[in-house]
């Protein structure tokens, strides 16, 4: 499982746009040093410097550059160059030009704005791949190859439709296959034939929902195509070092679930909104991404990029306080990641990142605060390389669907002004993670078995096993928390008839009735019904998206307080087999899933991480064979304490269980 | 006048979406019975299935339903297909594809967005008619045609800018006609041929007024020529059923008292944002919509869809309270419409209405709310099938004009944040309703003898014989109620010179001098002027648009309160011939309105339907010869109370004169 | 200096729309007799009444307007029609059709629209420009060339992309010192050509900010270029009177700096927007129009249009209330002008401008409050003739300029929801003003000699001599104030190393360190430090932009009160030479502006134009070798009091020193 033996500490560098400097470069080893940098990703957009003309390569920089690293003592991520084409290639070969869903082609520009299906832009890929294959395969530097860079996108060319429709005919195999999944009949859109087939154009169809959901799976097949292709490259040219791609938080252009399964590695780009609303719910936000992100591949990851300073794309570039940059890397360690990495190590004096975050800035001295932080966090985190040999594990799971976020936000109804998906299940994993205890956050083709607690918020789409499979976890013993608007459609997004959410009505003991949306701003309530449990007993605020149900043999623990449904149900429990299945019929306030998911967890006796730990102290734990090790990390602005207990020894921060503003701990206890 | 001898009960059914499920075809059928339904829509975009590949026509199963129905005791209003075309013929001709007004040619794509010029498709749309005619013609089943479906849209084609330069020709005969008329000197554009003409661009023209101007009047009459060509269809396939289209609320890409000329009965679809604002307020928008429709052609319309829970394309889909279905059905019947038909019976499983509210929905039972609402609905117009004799008179009107709201809002200034005059048109026509009595809804080329109280709100354009009829009304006896920015630009759009309203200012005893623009939330006041009537002797709020106005004989009731114009007038009367003209020279609140129009109508001795009804209660009046049916509503969601005249027979609703929340009663009284 | 012997009054008239009413161009001249108007512009978009088809000349009805208007006292100022070509040229030289930034080539439309790279654009304009020169250049009544209209925009056509490389290929000589300056190793962007540059576009490059900056310089010689071409085609033909082109406010499109250079008088388009916020804030961003445009070339301009009414372009056209007119017309004519001109004389029936104010509307009588305010203003400004043997000076400087907004406008980051540029400028320039002493506002290109302060708000750029020509002012004993975000990149937009701002941080004696951006409506504070001078012993706002510096010699006056920056430097002096440099660190209130610039000017002993005047009350001075001619203007709704000198002679205004609202007293004092 183990990634490396230290926690790689470093970022992103660009020594390409300095190669009049030599001073500099030379300046940059020196400080990388003393910032306790031990890696550095290279190569990134450095196609043009590697290539500047058609077959000639020029790779002498690049060995020298990691080569002088090397003998600092710092190591190499290389990627591949694939994320930015150099000009030559788009002007010999203007089909790898993406071409627009309004279906006019792009010119030269920007980054990774390519088609890849492109039979020229594979194999230009191709052979440059090779080519850096063969020249660092052997090179004891580099330690991983990080394939191309966030990845995204996609491309409306003649290959590209041909390509689609190629995948869709392996896919539903007769056309009539694809007029019943796609409900064509609706509107006169019946296909007589698959050339008649175009992906999803303002020119031509958005709405038919079916077909955009054809066209992100196949976008997403096709760049995981592409990522198979360079990785083969690299292993054509004999490179046998493990491979990566960095990945998004929150991006919904791909269904990261299919891509990982191509890679060695997860890793991601961390840019959290510091500072810009409440910091303790932007940790949590971060720190579910990292949770989905180490799901992935059930193994540690990396953080490959993060911002030592401030964000330039963001609409305010906040600086970052005191303790953050320390607190974000010990988060990203804390949830399964062994890296912390920064974009940039330095500034660009030009172009459009000029102005984003940089170990080094454009005054180039040591005598900076961001300097310094940076180098504080490098010295911690050398101390925890033991850390490396742990793992995460987690008694409770929320479970995600990219192909499923898909369908329901471009259904039209039943809340076009926003069904607020994702910080519904926000709420529901911030719930799970006030217990004190580790989440999984996994998409739905994950197994269910071992958690203790399975959250299943608004899963709109049900493939057609996963009734099957959630019924199996329940009746097990499983305890199921699901939520409104679930079940409601299958894989090819036709909704499910006779009943929802469907064929899970008797694990739920309730049926769908009718759906509420509610404008921003407006509320319901939820109040207790007979026999509510305590902890439960107080009235919460809902809105959004209000389920009506009917009962079959649930028992309602809340109920509706206003509007003409006053009374029908909203909190539901069921008992089936061994286990229980929860119902939320609503978009309910936090207080609500907080409350919910803390009866829940002490009725099932799940133990927190950490004893005594103040309200807002988020606390996670690695575990090895011989000790665990307890992150508590305080992500807001006053002072929190916690409890130590007396068996642990205190790896990092204070001892005497006060925790400072934007501060962490971290402990290690032995196994008994 | 009469259109049935029953008020039609059902609405949109698509069962060539389910021609593999005969299980659900037949259990439709029960469901449609057990729900009191007596009308279907069929065809509405089933052309695909109606003719799956060029002249291969295949009706046999469309004969099936409808007999089947027939059988059953349900009609059909048969639909042509040409509300969306097959993929066959966008393929083999591309000119029925439309262009957008960037001159980029379409996708085959969504529905109605061919080009309605094209000869292709008017052979096409010719063809299959003939066809349906010959097929149904004989067929007691079907009792009326629907002329494709929501016409709409513009196509800017080379074979509709020659057709649009014909028209032009035709109109204007020469080229320095127009010149004149859009007055072209303005920025270097005179024309030197018709052949330079080119329709609004954003690449070329969107801001030549009378071009525009002329653009939307041309695609109305390019409309009303396509639905003169489908209808000749019809009658050269033997068909002579009746005829309608159904038209939308409150669009403005076609001006419908043109379109309404070329068919037998108007029809229209009903989607009321229930619950997002103020209930009453949202009823008020509704009938002043069902008094326009019905005004368009002076007789009993159709009500062709509305649906019976939620609608899936609004921003938020809130579901209809109880009470609603019921009342919105009634509310269409108290304003002439013998209709009440919903979109649609069954929900789609797939594409972009699959959450579009139904009869039946995906779970398919009957034990729903909004099944049992429906069918409640269905029993109660059965027992007021004789109100289809009635029909619906009124002694108030209000003046609207589709293409003085296109000059109107098209205008740079006086306020590009926007007029408000569908707004302003809102509450003069609530005023009247306030009063108690009918209120009839027109385009400003109708009569205006017949009515007690004419209200002209904003008519920003005067065509040549406007002021001469408003005159000779005036003249006579009438009321006229004329409010600011009217008279303002002739025909072409061309501002009339020396004085406005143009030719009316002794009629209004008043010239326009200048005209305020206020910000979104800035107000000015209305005060009493010495001698103002009782009943408006407060301030009111105005906003928007403040006109100053200089009186000549007209005497003024309230002035200005603020600003450099304090003490200015605001509302005047003049005295002319045997009538009277009062003037409204601001945005004011809705309260003025409705103060001014109870003054109004006490002072000419006009009563209200119903004597001692509640505030907010709305009352409408269908007369036959020999008897009346006065219909009294709620929309709120308290109680109300009406007096029940003693010689009132109940129809519907309760007796005792409490008329619960979101509830009905209608009466019958005979006439002496 | 001196532009005319007197004040110019008219405004820009369109007698080629009226052609077919010689009652109305006769009623016209009447009319603007009795108005006070003796100049008006002619010709402004008329070509098509000049040259109806290619190659035929029909300037007879100009020369007898021009001759009737002379005859009756009223001079012309006459344009060149190049501000919108007539149809026959487009349909025959498609190329002057401008292309968009996609690619995309406009249709005829529009004004302003065509390439002006164009050799077939440029001939035309050649042929009539000579042509009107000859027809022309005798006429005692022609005093002024007005050049096209209103310049501005850019084309993206294949002509424009050659010349743009040209242009490139000039300014830069090699491709690698491109690749340098727009740091195009940044996402392998190196060109290897200049055969490969484009210029940007959305499907293409948007955010190379080097290439932005390089075409919207481009675009700013060519349009001088193009400038520079009509001029010789004038003189060509014998015309010998000066040249002006008229300047918008505030427009980014072009440097006026640089276009400047190429006319004899600046003129300016003024449409402030009146009593939609503070009048007085209003007032003070239209004079520092003002004053810019004097400073373009120091000496008298002309304010070539305003509105007498409402401006119908505006969001909410609100109408001038009482006295602005005449305040405005004497605003421009305070701050230099020696004129002041309407758009329009006659409003047009008919097309987009048709509801803007004009001196005659289409009512077409005198007896209109705008009229009677017209006539009026003519008539005190006839009085005031000997001003225009006065020209402005100033003590006090503020430094803009537009290259160095674009480039802050277009980088990514610190603030990406916006800099607030401008309204930071405002603030400084304002609290100038409130010192009650003239300003000038100059580009940074400017000499900094003559003024006792220098204000330099936000100086992004700084081009190669900018530092030094700073550091020079500064040490000769100059007072230099600059403020945040300064210094940062160079002319091409490359960052400076090595500590800003650029090699001034001697001279301020501080280095900047980071930058943090808030949000809109979050604030930080400035609190006095130790030993604040009296007058900043208070606490201020600041928002947008907070910097942190390090200080070397400077010595902070104020600290920022919050956040962990809290106690940082945030307003600062140092002694530099015999001069002194003022900082300040973050975008504060107006109030902290206003309370240091009077702290300084003190400091200094600059005394204010009057004293005794109430606060609100904008004071200027235009002074000639003998007298001096103090404006005193109140643009508030409320009285307002001067202490008037003993020894001034009142010009204009009532001579008790009460100022009503929107009024201005205008005074004469002579010089010992």
């Amino acid at each position: 499982m183990k990634l490396f033996s230290e926690i790689l500490f470093g970022g992103d560098y660009n020594p390409d746009q300095w190669l009049d400097r030599p001073d500099i470069l030379r300046r940059d080893v020196e400080l990388m040093r003393e910032a306790n940098i031990n890696t550095v990703t290279l190569g990134v957009f450095s196609w043009a410097a590697l290539e500047p003309s058609e077959g000639t390569f020029t790779f002498s920089w690049l060995e020298d550059v990691i080569g002088n690293l090397y003998d600092n003592g710092i190591r190499t991520i290389l990627a591949t160059p694939s994320g930015a084409r150099p000009r030559w290639l788009a002007a010999k070969y203007p089909e790898v030009l993406r071409v627009n869903a309004d279906r006019t082609r792009n010119l030269f520009g920007e980054r990774h704005n390519h088609c890849c299906t492109s039979p020229a832009y594979r194999e230009k890929v191709h052979a440059i791949d090779v080519r850096l294959a063969e020249a660092f395969a052997d090179n004891p530097a580099v330690i991983l190859w990080h394939i191309s860079n966030e990845l995204g996108g996609e491309c409306h060319c003649d290959l590209c439709q041909d390509a689609f429709r190629k995948w869709l005919k392996e896919r539903y195999e007769t056309i009539d296959e694809i007029n019943h999944a796609w409900w064509t009949a609706f509107w006169s859109h019946q296909y007589t034939s698959f050339e008649q087939i175009e992906s999803p154009s303002p020119s031509g169809d958005m709405g038919v929902h079916g077909l955009n959901l054809a066209w992100k799976r196949f976008n997403t097949d096709q760049t995981a195509d592409f990522l198979k292709h360079e990785i083969a490259a690299l292993r054509e040219g004999g490179a046998e070092q493990p491979t990566t791609t960095n990945f998004m938080a929150d991006y919904t252009g791909l269904d990261y679930s299919v891509l990982a399964r191509e890679i060695d590695y997860v890793s991601w780009d961390s840019y959290p909104f510091w500072h810009c609303a409440d910091d303790y719910q932007t940790a949590v936000e971060a720190e579910m991404q990292h949770d989905f992100m180490r799901c992935l591949k059930n193994k540690p990851f990396l953080m490959m990029e993060s911002s030592p300073s401030s964000v330039n794309w963001h609409e305010v570039s906040r600086l970052k306080r005191p303790g953050i940059v320390m607190n974000a890397c010990l988060q990203a360690v804390a949830h399964g990641a062994d890296s912390a990495q920064f974009f940039q190590i330095r500034q660009g004096r030009g172009n459009s990142e000029k102005f984003h975050g940089a170990v080094i800035d454009h005054y180039g001295g040591e005598d900076t605060r961001v300097f310094r932080e940076v180098s504080m966090t490098g010295a911690v985190l050398k101390g925890l390389s033991e850390v490396t040999r742990a793992e995460v594990k987690a008694p409770a799971a929320v479970v995600i669907s990219m192909e499923s976020r898909w369908a329901m936000e471009d259904a039209q109804g039943p809340r076009n002004a926003g069904l607020g998906y994702m910080a519904h299940v926000l709420k529901v994993y911030r719930a799970l993670r006030e217990c004190g205890i580790n989440v999984d956050v996994l998409d739905a083709s994950h197994s269910f078995e071992s958690y203790r607690i399975l959250a299943v918020p608004m899963l709109y789409m049900f493939r057609k096993d996963t009734a099957t499979r959630l019924q199996a976890y329940t009746e097990a013993g499983g305890t199921l928390v699901m939520t409104c608007w679930s079940g409601v459609v299958n894989e090819d997004d036709l909704c499910w008839l006779g009943g929802t959410p469907h064929d899970l009505t008797d694990v739920l003991g309730l049926r769908f009735e009718e759906i509420d949306a509610l404008p921003d701003g407006a509320h319901n309530h939820f109040f207790p019904a007979d026999g509510a449990p305590s902890g439960l007993d107080r009235a919460y605020f809902c809105g959004r998206l209000c389920e009506l149900v009917a009962l079959s043999t649930a028992k309602p623990l809340m109920v509706y307080g206003d509007d003409f449904y006053s009374g029908y149900p909203a909190v539901t429990v069921n008992s089936y087999g061994k286990g229980n299945a929860w119902y939320v019929a609503a978009d309910a306030e936090q207080k609500l899933f907080s409350d919910l998911m803390r009866h829940i967890s002490r009725r099932l006796g799940i133990q927190p991480i950490l004893e005594g730990a103040q309200k807002d102290v988020l606390l996670s734990l690695r575990s090895a064979k011989d000790a665990e090790y307890i992150f508590a990390q305080n992500f807001s602005s006053d002072q929190r304490r916690i409890v130590l207990p007396e068996s642990a020894e205190v790896l990092h921060g204070q001892t005497n269980g006060v925790m400072p503003p934007y501060s962490s701990v971290v402990l290690r206890t032995e196994k008994a």
